[in-house]
């Protein structure tokens, strides 16, 4: 089957599926804040039609100083660019040609970016249920490599990493001239959460990605910076293409990083969502990854392939994230995205009948 | 001095000159449409909100059909992109370390691309006042070339080459193994144009970029594509990254396509406004270049360099473009872009006083 290789646009898993797009279905295949977008975006996005007839601003001056300032880091130490998958493939091209291991399971762009740009890919492959990540094992798959991606808290799995855990990787990286990618596209969901700029300064071979477009709910207009040393994002500013950033992302971007109350609204809705959904799914005896953000991967524990609940869940309306494509899971789970409470009831009702179908 | 690469966002020329942004100004400097953008898009920009919480559609799929069916050509032969830039960066990785030949003066972005990718660049000049093409004199330029950049209707000149000229260029390259880049950005703005489409089957070096920031105003949004034999545009789709183009860009792009009127008012009143201001230009003894489209370098032949008469202008709030980075202008010339009427009237009594004030 030629699964998607990503959520959302559901009408190409339905196609491959041989399956006609229901009218009436829910998305929880796309990680994506649903108390967004920010209202105060809502509010200004008339506004933002005078603005496309002018070039954005190539240096992204303004987002750029609003981000050096919020994260007390200097603005050379910035590129903002055209969403995160953006920032991974111009990783991948400064990487190209060389060693590079992946933290599986994760986000599949990292190795798609990396096979593109013909780097040699290896995985370490972190173990179900638990997926624990330790620097022991780590050490091994670290020979030769020259970059690591890491993905913190983790796509697909929701875990969040032990900050000491993160710092211990950066410095044995850090000894073997090998780069870490860390990419923190969800890091705004945690409630607890240990910033790991104050580490760029110390650290050359760090490099941070982060995204604005799932806790602002605007993955349609692309955004996402990167932070690391300045010769790391001088290099790879060369590497992108001019103007890559549309003005309506910048303008969305200046707009919602003010906007910190929508942040821990956010925070504290999913937090008790996912506390009522767990609930739900112990009582119903499915297998949850112990998920600290929006999303989580799920798995009916009498089935070794998910098959059949993907089909049921389908069938219905339901649209989970297949995860054929994830090393290490290959099938056995289900991602889902949490959603508003209306929608996270209808999944429950579903799986329900999928325990008294079953 | 270290010139701005490019025109629109003025205050970074500003900023290089050591003068302050006027409060009141006309930006000269970008070549976009001053009819734009068209009415239908601001209409339909308040629904265009709802869209941006989805991701874009990786495959641009109904897009890329409709171009596909108003240019007659397979859909595979079609690439969507961020721009033309973007299209550009990809063209430039995919020839990493080859010889390109780039047809100057012309737009500065092959050059900055091709270099950031180490291709081994070649200037092919064409030589001031009229700015002549001939396969004779490009011939041996293109010794050994892999691919040639040539821009038509060719920016910053505005002329307009002509189609057997291009077409014997094509075989040319043909026989040589070379790539012809077509880049026809301001295509649309041509009263009288033959299309280079129909050639895309016959000759598998010939790859056309369009833009579509220029005919509708978006350039804030960041829409363009690419026509060629499927296997170059399945080439350059690896080479790019995920969900590239944006939602909004999707879209407008939809929506514009539709608006043949747009377009045939539009090249009438750029006729009208050409022939007003050439009018002018004669009678005031500046020197233009036989533009066909939206804008046109002029000089005042009394002066070597341009810079006393671009100061004269900033001064008084009129923005041209600098060309100091287009190789065979060096500040010899100025660009405007054609606006609104009225503020080409503003360009003409300014340009008026700098006669008597000379």
């Amino acid at each position: 089957m030629n699964w998607p290789s990503h959520g959302s646009n559901p009408q190409y898993l339905y196609e491959a599926m041989g399956l006609a797009l229901p009218k009436q279905y829910i998305d929880f295949s796309a990680n994506i804040n649903p108390l967004g977008p920010p209202p105060a975006l809502k509010e200004k996005w008339p506004d933002f039609f005078h603005e496309i007839n002018v070039y954005p601003d190539p240096f992204a001056t303004q987002l750029k100083n609003m981000i050096a300032k919020s994260e007390q880091t200097p603005s050379e130490s910035i590129l903002i660019g055209n969403g995160g998958a953006e920032l991974i493939t111009l990783l991948a091209r400064m990487l190209s040609g060389k060693k590079v291991v992946i933290v599986q399971p994760t986000f599949s762009e990292y190795e798609k970016a990396c096979r593109a740009y013909k780097c040699e890919i290896h995985y370490h492959q972190l173990v179900e249920p638990n997926f624990e990540l330790n620097l022991v094992d780590l050490r091994t798959s670290l020979m030769d490599a020259d970059a690591l991606f890491l993905c913190n808290p983790n796509n697909p799995t929701g875990i969040h990493y032990p900050t000491s855990t993160i710092i211990s990787i950066i410095e044995e990286c850090e000894k073997r001239n090998c780069q870490v990618i860390l990419d923190e596209a969800f890091f705004d969901f945690l409630i607890e959460y240990d910033s790991f700029v104050p580490y760029i300064k110390k650290f050359s071979n760090l490099i941070i990605i982060r995204s604005l477009t799932k806790m602002f709910s605007i993955p349609g207009i692309r955004l996402g910076y990167l932070i690391a040393q300045p010769a790391i994002v001088s290099e790879l500013n060369t590497l992108q293409s001019h103007w890559s950033t549309n003005t309506i992302a910048l303008l969305a971007g200046e707009l919602c990083l003010q906007n910190e109350s929508f942040i821990t609204e956010t925070q504290d809705f999913i937090f008790n969502e996912r506390k009522r959904l767990f609930a739900f799914f112990k009582q119903e005896e499915f297998v949850v990854t112990s998920s600290n953000v929006n999303f989580y991967i799920l798995q009916d524990p009498l089935l070794k392939d998910q098959l059949p609940l993907f089909e049921f869940l389908l069938h219905r309306g339901i649209i989970p994230r297949h995860t054929f494509n994830f090393p290490g899971l290959e099938g056995r789970w289900l991602r889902f995205a949490i959603k508003g409470s209306e929608e996270n009831n209808q999944l429950m009702e579903v799986l329900a009948k999928w325990g008294h179908h079953h």
